[in-house]
Protein backbone atom coordinates (compact mmCIF):
# COMPACT_ATOMS: atom_id res chain seq x y z
CA UNK A 1 0.00 0.00 0.00
CA UNK A 2 1.23 3.30 -0.73
CA UNK A 3 0.23 6.53 0.71
CA UNK A 4 0.44 10.43 0.01
CA UNK A 5 -0.05 13.22 2.89
CA UNK A 6 -0.26 16.72 1.77
CA UNK A 7 0.42 19.18 4.70
CA UNK A 8 -2.14 22.26 4.56
CA UNK A 9 -1.52 25.35 6.86
CA UNK A 10 -4.39 27.78 6.96
CA UNK A 11 -5.10 30.93 9.31
CA UNK A 12 -7.52 30.02 12.06
CA UNK A 13 -10.25 32.06 10.62
CA UNK A 14 -9.72 29.98 7.21
CA UNK A 15 -9.44 26.49 8.77
CA UNK A 16 -13.27 25.45 8.93
CA UNK A 17 -14.12 26.39 5.51
CA UNK A 18 -10.80 24.62 4.12
CA UNK A 19 -12.72 21.64 6.04
CA UNK A 20 -16.56 22.43 4.50
CA UNK A 21 -14.50 22.38 1.19
CA UNK A 22 -13.34 18.69 1.99
CA UNK A 23 -16.40 17.42 3.43
CA UNK A 24 -18.13 19.15 0.29
CA UNK A 25 -15.35 17.22 -1.95
CA UNK A 26 -16.84 15.77 -5.54
CA UNK A 27 -15.37 12.36 -4.53
CA UNK A 28 -13.62 12.00 -8.40
CA UNK A 29 -11.03 10.28 -6.85
CA UNK A 30 -13.00 7.79 -5.50
CA UNK A 31 -13.54 5.38 -8.90
CA UNK A 32 -9.98 5.78 -10.09
CA UNK A 33 -8.27 2.09 -9.61
CA UNK A 34 -6.11 1.58 -6.94
CA UNK A 35 -7.82 4.28 -4.43
CA UNK A 36 -8.11 3.03 -1.24
CA UNK A 37 -9.41 5.72 0.84
CA UNK A 38 -8.97 9.64 1.60
CA UNK A 39 -9.15 11.11 5.48
CA UNK A 40 -8.79 14.82 6.43
CA UNK A 41 -6.76 15.36 9.28
CA UNK A 42 -6.89 18.03 11.70
CA UNK A 43 -4.35 18.64 14.62
CA UNK A 44 -5.79 18.64 18.43
CA UNK A 45 -2.76 20.95 19.13
CA UNK A 46 -2.23 23.34 16.06
CA UNK A 47 -5.80 23.65 14.49
CA UNK A 48 -3.83 25.59 11.27
CA UNK A 49 -2.58 22.18 10.56
CA UNK A 50 -4.50 19.76 8.25
CA UNK A 51 -3.30 16.99 6.49
CA UNK A 52 -5.26 14.90 3.77
CA UNK A 53 -4.45 11.64 3.67
CA UNK A 54 -4.73 9.38 0.50
CA UNK A 55 -4.17 5.69 0.75
CA UNK A 56 -3.56 3.79 -2.72
CA UNK A 57 -2.62 0.23 -3.62
CA UNK A 58 1.01 1.11 -5.02
CA UNK A 59 2.38 4.07 -5.82
CA UNK A 60 1.80 3.88 -9.98
CA UNK A 61 -2.19 4.13 -8.80
CA UNK A 62 -1.10 7.64 -7.15
CA UNK A 63 1.28 8.76 -9.97
CA UNK A 64 -1.71 7.78 -12.41
CA UNK A 65 -4.21 10.00 -10.96
CA UNK A 66 -2.01 12.58 -9.83
CA UNK A 67 -1.57 13.04 -13.71
CA UNK A 68 -5.79 13.17 -14.48
CA UNK A 69 -8.24 14.94 -15.44
CA UNK A 70 -10.43 14.64 -12.27
CA UNK A 71 -7.04 16.02 -10.47
CA UNK A 72 -6.79 18.75 -12.38
CA UNK A 73 -10.84 19.28 -12.20
CA UNK A 74 -11.00 18.83 -8.38
CA UNK A 75 -8.33 21.31 -7.86
CA UNK A 76 -10.02 23.56 -10.14
CA UNK A 77 -13.11 23.28 -7.28
CA UNK A 78 -11.31 25.27 -4.70
CA UNK A 79 -12.51 28.23 -4.43
CA UNK A 80 -9.71 30.93 -5.74
CA UNK A 81 -9.32 33.18 -2.15
CA UNK A 82 -9.39 29.37 -0.28
CA UNK A 83 -6.80 28.42 -2.78
CA UNK A 84 -4.53 31.44 -1.99
CA UNK A 85 -4.60 30.94 1.83
CA UNK A 86 -3.43 27.58 1.51
CA UNK A 87 -0.97 28.58 -1.00
CA UNK A 88 1.04 30.23 0.85
CA UNK A 89 2.57 27.25 2.91
CA UNK A 90 2.40 24.66 -0.07
CA UNK A 91 6.25 24.36 -0.39
CA UNK A 92 7.76 20.88 0.25
CA UNK A 93 4.37 19.68 1.82
CA UNK A 94 3.31 16.49 -0.26
CA UNK A 95 5.25 13.06 1.40
CA UNK A 96 4.60 10.03 0.04
CA UNK A 97 4.82 6.58 2.02
CA UNK A 98 5.23 2.47 1.48
CA UNK A 99 3.41 0.97 4.21
CA UNK A 100 5.34 -1.27 5.60
CA UNK A 101 4.17 -3.32 8.40
CA UNK A 102 0.52 -3.24 10.08
CA UNK B 1 -11.98 9.25 14.47
CA UNK B 2 -8.47 9.96 16.19
CA UNK B 3 -5.12 9.54 14.91
CA UNK B 4 -1.95 9.33 16.39
CA UNK B 5 1.10 10.02 14.23
CA UNK B 6 4.73 9.13 15.85
CA UNK B 7 7.58 10.39 14.11
CA UNK B 8 10.82 8.53 13.87
CA UNK B 9 13.89 8.83 12.81
CA UNK B 10 16.62 6.06 12.49
CA UNK B 11 19.62 6.17 10.20
CA UNK B 12 19.68 4.25 7.23
CA UNK B 13 21.34 1.03 8.41
CA UNK B 14 19.21 0.80 11.34
CA UNK B 15 16.02 1.39 9.06
CA UNK B 16 15.40 -2.43 8.34
CA UNK B 17 15.36 -3.36 11.70
CA UNK B 18 13.50 -0.80 12.92
CA UNK B 19 11.08 -1.93 10.34
CA UNK B 20 11.09 -5.47 11.14
CA UNK B 21 10.65 -4.30 15.03
CA UNK B 22 7.33 -3.48 13.77
CA UNK B 23 6.57 -6.88 11.95
CA UNK B 24 6.98 -8.56 14.81
CA UNK B 25 5.51 -6.55 17.38
CA UNK B 26 3.49 -8.21 20.13
CA UNK B 27 0.24 -7.29 18.86
CA UNK B 28 -1.22 -5.97 22.33
CA UNK B 29 -2.82 -2.56 21.36
CA UNK B 30 -5.16 -4.89 19.11
CA UNK B 31 -7.71 -5.94 21.58
CA UNK B 32 -7.98 -2.44 23.36
CA UNK B 33 -11.65 -0.59 23.45
CA UNK B 34 -11.19 2.01 20.69
CA UNK B 35 -8.26 0.50 18.75
CA UNK B 36 -9.09 0.55 14.55
CA UNK B 37 -5.78 -0.28 13.27
CA UNK B 38 -1.90 0.45 12.73
CA UNK B 39 0.18 0.73 10.14
CA UNK B 40 3.83 1.86 9.71
CA UNK B 41 4.61 4.31 6.91
CA UNK B 42 8.45 4.40 5.43
CA UNK B 43 9.40 7.85 2.83
CA UNK B 44 10.25 6.98 -0.57
CA UNK B 45 12.07 9.88 -0.60
CA UNK B 46 13.92 9.84 2.96
CA UNK B 47 14.56 6.33 4.41
CA UNK B 48 15.14 7.44 7.43
CA UNK B 49 11.92 8.66 8.05
CA UNK B 50 9.26 6.52 9.60
CA UNK B 51 6.02 7.46 10.64
CA UNK B 52 3.36 4.75 13.54
CA UNK B 53 0.01 5.82 12.58
CA UNK B 54 -2.65 4.49 14.77
CA UNK B 55 -5.95 5.08 14.37
CA UNK B 56 -8.71 5.11 17.33
CA UNK B 57 -12.26 5.40 18.37
CA UNK B 58 -11.88 9.12 19.76
CA UNK B 59 -9.36 10.70 22.00
CA UNK B 60 -10.13 8.68 24.85
CA UNK B 61 -9.52 5.22 23.71
CA UNK B 62 -5.78 6.12 23.07
CA UNK B 63 -4.93 8.16 25.76
CA UNK B 64 -6.42 5.07 28.25
CA UNK B 65 -4.44 2.82 25.81
CA UNK B 66 -0.94 4.93 26.44
CA UNK B 67 -1.66 5.05 30.20
CA UNK B 68 -1.79 1.12 29.49
CA UNK B 69 0.74 -1.90 30.96
CA UNK B 70 0.70 -3.17 27.42
CA UNK B 71 1.89 -0.25 26.34
CA UNK B 72 4.32 -0.13 28.39
CA UNK B 73 4.83 -4.00 28.05
CA UNK B 74 5.04 -2.78 24.04
CA UNK B 75 8.02 -0.57 24.70
CA UNK B 76 10.06 -2.61 26.85
CA UNK B 77 10.39 -5.66 23.79
CA UNK B 78 11.94 -3.25 21.99
CA UNK B 79 15.58 -3.68 21.95
CA UNK B 80 17.86 -1.32 23.83
CA UNK B 81 20.34 -0.41 21.48
CA UNK B 82 17.39 0.26 18.50
CA UNK B 83 15.42 2.10 21.39
CA UNK B 84 18.78 4.65 21.76
CA UNK B 85 19.17 5.04 18.00
CA UNK B 86 15.60 5.99 17.47
CA UNK B 87 15.62 8.30 21.00
CA UNK B 88 17.98 10.69 19.29
CA UNK B 89 15.35 12.35 17.59
CA UNK B 90 11.92 11.68 19.41
CA UNK B 91 11.37 15.22 20.56
CA UNK B 92 8.35 17.03 19.35
CA UNK B 93 7.53 13.25 17.72
CA UNK B 94 3.53 12.73 18.84
CA UNK B 95 1.44 14.29 16.86
CA UNK B 96 -2.27 13.69 17.08
CA UNK B 97 -5.68 14.24 14.77
CA UNK B 98 -8.91 14.49 14.78
CA UNK B 99 -10.48 12.88 11.30
CA UNK B 100 -12.80 15.71 10.33
CA UNK B 101 -13.57 14.54 6.51
CA UNK B 102 -13.46 11.39 4.27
Amino acid sequence: MYVSVSRLRVHADRCDELIAAFQERARLVDSHAGFVDLQVWRSDRDPGEVLMVSRWSDRDAFTTYMKSHDHRLSHDRIRPSLKRAIALERLEHLHTYEVVAE
